[in-house]
């Protein structure tokens, strides 16, 4: 894979080297990249940290990680090219006056500050006042850092707030990896470069859209933490409002970094609110109760290490969302993510309406809809289900669905479905932030996911459970079900 | 394969009962509607001919034909019931006064009859006079006659007019084996079942259509035929023209018979004449010289077995059709068909239009088109050029074309691809004419066909020469490129 455009000089600088973003996520894709060719000869890598390491201590430890969580071999010739740009910096973040030594390990003059917070968020306004101290703070500096921001607006708002002290708007990369995924990207081709969508994307052809973000893991050990968040703070707030926008969003009006944004945020801002009058109605929550994922018994959230048996926290959350604009009035679109559910999935389907007559109705009363499935994750790809003719004598007009095909990993095998943060981290280099989150629209999605949770602690709502390896509460079921439409029957690697 | 519905014990009578039609394909066909059960026990099968054949030879005869013509071994169980239903007429078709010869093996009573004409068009006339004159005109008697009736307007009306002296429209059944496929018949569910479809099949999103009836052999041994016949009135006049009125009609108000021919003969009647004012821009003529097809050198059609050196008979066809309804207006229709192409190939595309704005033109000057893509022959089926996102890290927007592929043969292995003239048989028993074609739809289709064949006397013109092996003509490709636009290079079985 040759990435053709030019990457400058960075110095990147992660914060919590030591940590597991780091170690798992971070120098890996640092790793593809070099191997890629697509790091500048002049770019170096600075882990920050509490540690008294050296460089080649700190090389050490980039190397462990590399071994424990990559899947491939490392390659001798890019590890010769890529050990050369390490350095380590011992640095407490609270330590302000310290970022003095931050400093003299970088060159403002020949590179392009690359912050990455792979750090709690609550860390985050102590590193930018740090940075801002040293004078690290100007252009060409930019700050990365990781969604969820906080917990909720007030929250959320604090943190920008901080950064926002010692940095623009224009230098702030917030990460959703959500919109690093080639298969998340690929909407904006799919809907904007063909006309067979464009013509139909609105209300009058489209009856609903389902998105669904489905895991079949549970806590994985991080029960505190998780119980503090909940699935609506993790899942919706973030990777399905942003699916949604890049489903909902109108044309921009070019694909510079702000036109995007600004229909994105459009889209939030049009999503219909759900308070204590409409909460009942419109979600439900759920929570794991033990059970089979995958044919193996594992435990109820309830019954997890570490878990309050008290916790209302909810592990399954569905949504009707309504977006009151001229575009979708009309069509809702059905939010519904989970842990412990019967396998992992993220896809979205497009269900177009019923021809306006039916003029098959002797051998249908009702005709199957024309189905557009966007499968995000895993078997990578999409396909439209149509109707058909069976072939054969009979005289009544037999119909059967039957469905296009096109898998990403099939079509596409020779070219490398790059990992999010691989395409993210080169686009922090290269300073476009189309694919990182603008403050307004952190602040309107939280907003909306904030009415929400105050509404269930208005009605005082219990989550409702459900047993590991199904798809949610029953309650989940009887919502859609109300409005006459069911849950897409997720794709299990067919 | 079960056929469900009742079919009415018939006498089915074959005009022509030692002819090619007979023997290659209404015998097979009848052998396989005896295997699938879908025979009455009471159905029995009349050959007519000048012969003097008793049953037993007959009988002898069907089962020659069966041997030579059909893929399938012949099975005992199914030979033994077929076999007890033959029996034998002879008789001149010219000698009115004997029909009652016909009259006395058939049971009008208790059988519907069923008169298939497998005879050139010009006997159709003397037939349906003997019919009458023996009283075996009236219901439940019904004649099934083959497309094209005549070679012009003229001649058709002259020939339907001779069949209208015995028999009502209602007992008349035109076939067009095109609309015998279930390629074709799928059509009706492709447009009508799919609101993807619907919502899209007119001005607003469709840019034009192309109809592809490519053929890879000559003339085949029938040069004097074919050379009074030519391309236009063989091809164009009956298969081109009903596959455009399956795709153009509007939606019928049901599907019974004549809702659907309605449709059909409004679109013939929206065709944009053609005269000697728009012929040369609209249409291209060829005639094949001497190439290569499938590697191997063939004659040109001038130097065929029995070719008369100065023949300007077209055997290659190319036309820009306009259909002036509200529609269609603004969108063509190319029509292309000839013989000794590149390959055997009956499709249909239907190109969308470009996205209103194109949002990729930092990489794409102009978008590639969705197309989709009706494989009528062979390896039927369907399938949707989509645009796509390559994968990669690149920063500009690379597209790609993909296809999502759906092909009948894979899909609908267990149910077999009914033969056309099998299909066609039954419903002449079942007595349903929806998928034969009504005497008005011949006549605007010849009305139309005239027009062209008269302009093209008007202006003397002469076919272009192709080569055997290639697309026809270059005025052919020059023609559509004055339109921006360019031929899809047919399915090679991909």
């Amino acid at each position: 894979m040759v990435v053709k455009s030019t990457i400058p000089a960075c110095d990147i600088v992660i914060f919590g080297a030591k940590g597991d973003l780091a170690r798992r996520k971070l120098l890996p894709s640092l790793y593809q990249l070099e191997k890629a060719g697509a790091l500048h000869r002049e770019t170096r890598i600075i882990g920050v940290g509490r540690a008294d390491w050296d460089i080649k201590t700190y090389t050490k430890v980039v190397r462990l990680a590399l071994e424990t969580f990559m899947n491939d071999d490392i390659d001798d010739q890019v590890w010769k090219t890529l050990s050369t740009r390490f350095d380590f910096c011992n640095l407490d973040v609270n330590e302000t006056n310290y970022f003095s030594r931050l400093g003299v390990k970088l060159d403002q003059q020949a590179r392009v500050t690359v912050n990455y917070f792979a750090m709690p968020p609550t860390t985050f306004g102590a590193i930018c006042k740090g940075l801002g101290a040293a004078g690290l703070n100007s252009k060409p500096s930019r700050v990365v850092m990781e969604k969820p921001l906080g917990t909720d607006l007030t929250s959320s708002n604090r943190i920008n707030d901080q950064v926002a002290e010692y940095f623009t708007e224009s230098q702030v990369y917030r990460i959703d990896h959500y919109l690093g995924k080639e298969t998340v990207l690929n909407l904006l081709a799919l809907r904007f470069a063909n006309a067979l969508f464009t013509s139909n994307w609105d209300n009058r052809t489209i009856d609903h859209v389902q998105i669904t973000v489905a895991e079949a893991v549970g806590i994985e050990g991080r029960w505190g933490y998780f119980d503090q968040t909940g699935q609506m703070r993790d899942m919706i707030q973030s990777h399905l409002l942003q699916i949604l926008t890049m489903i909902a969003m109108s044309p921009p009006s070019d694909f510079t970094t702000d036109r995007i944004r600004d229909e994105k945020v459009k889209v939030l801002r049009s999503l219909r609110p759900i308070n204590y009058s409409n909460v009942h109605d419109t979600t439900v929550r759920g929570q794991y109760t033990s059970g089979y994922v995958h044919g193996k018994l594992v435990p109820g959230y309830l019954e997890e290490e570490g878990a309050n048996k008290n916790s209302r926290t909810e592990t399954f959350v569905s949504i009707r969302v309504d977006i009151d604009n001229w575009r979708w009035v009309g069509v809702p679109f059905y939010l519904r993510t989970g842990k412990r559910l019967p396998n992992k999935c993220s896809e979205v389907v497009v269900y177009f309406k019923q021809p306006a007559l039916n003029l098959f109705q002797d051998s249908y009363q009702q005709l199957p809809q024309n189905k557009l499935t966007i499968r995000l994750q895993p078997d990578e790809g999409m396909d439209i289900q149509i109707l058909n003719k069976v072939p054969g004598l009979d005289h009544k007009h037999r119909l059967q669905t039957t469905k296009l095909n096109l898998s990403f990993t099939n079509t596409f095998n020779q070219e490398h479905l790059a990992d999010s943060y691989k395409r993210l981290l080169l686009e922090t280099m290269r300073g476009i932030q189309a694919l990182f989150v603008r403050c307004d629209e952190v602040e309107e999605a939280w907003k909306w996911v904030d009415s929400i949770i105050a509404a269930w602690k208005a009605v005082n709502d219990v989550p409702q459970p459900y047993q590991a390896g199904t798809w949610g509460p029953r309650a989940s079921v009887a919502m859609i079900t109300r409005d006459g439409r069911s849950w897409n029957k997720c794709h299990e690697g067919e």
